[in-house]
């Protein structure tokens, strides 16, 4: 089952490599990370999405961060009710042939065009996770030179 | 002064943590950190921003990082001319004499609302790092019930 942890940190010195390893000594893969300062530049939040597919391991491994020093909460999202999003910069070739599909893709994702080249944009896209999937692959007929993903973060409702 | 690289990382277990002991062996702390997949599922993105005092010290971790199993490439963008990009959702509290001031606020950012409720708005806003600053040192004035940042990701020009 694919989880997302939520988990507030005293922003010092280690604690994600600790964290990281925690996972990583249990085998566990994560998906997508993003670590940033919250409201309290001493304090950041990680967002942190895996597949688990031995939930009681999942279960031990959030026990162990919330023992951590330096970890202030551990939040597992997956049964609450919130809202995600992530962020994706991406530099797209295109031909005439199908410039103006590219461009339908922007509109209906309401993308934003940071750059435009004679062949290529580098377009901006803030999306849930649903349209993150469909965006990405309606550019799948396009040659894409670039993708860079912040993985998500997620704020309860 | 301040670093943005970009580590491109085959999508394997135990990169991440391994990584972050780099960094975190030297004495370096990361100050944001967003790690996402490629257009390739099996090589993930990994965007880090950190403040270097000792550069010759940072000189070495990009070499070790360069060396290690499963990282593809190291890019310090810090001297190139890229695209660079925040995505932040926060979950303000307003009240009769300062409800306007926000959605004048959200409204000179471009900020999206995600929900709206009698007392408080959850936000979206997708900015460049002096934006971000911008806009979160307008909302100062009001109370932030919760901050969550991705981190910066960049797209080099």
């Amino acid at each position: 089952m694919r989880h997302t942890i939520s988990v507030l940190v005293e922003n010092k010195f280690g604690v994600l490599a600790r964290i990281a390893g925690l996972f990583s000594a249990r085998g566990f893969n994560i998906d997508s990370l993003a670590v940033g300062e919250t409201e309290d530049p001493t304090v950041s939040r990680m967002t942190i999405v895996l597949n688990a597919e031995d939930e009681r391991i999942l279960e031990q491994i959030k026990k162990q961060l919330h023992k951590l020093i330096d970890v202030i909460t551990v939040i597992d999202l997956t049964k609450k009710d919130f809202f995600e999003r992530e962020l994706v910069l991406v530099k797209v070739a295109f031909d005439k042939s199908n410039k103006e599909q590219l461009e339908k893709i922007i509109h209906k994702f309401k993308a934003e065009t940071l750059h435009k080249d004679k062949d290529s944009f580098i377009v901006e896209a803030t999306l849930g996770h649903e349209h993150i999937k469909e965006f990405l692959s309606a550019l799948k007929e396009f040659s894409i030179k670039e993708l860079v993903r912040t993985g998500k973060i997620a704020i309860p409702k």
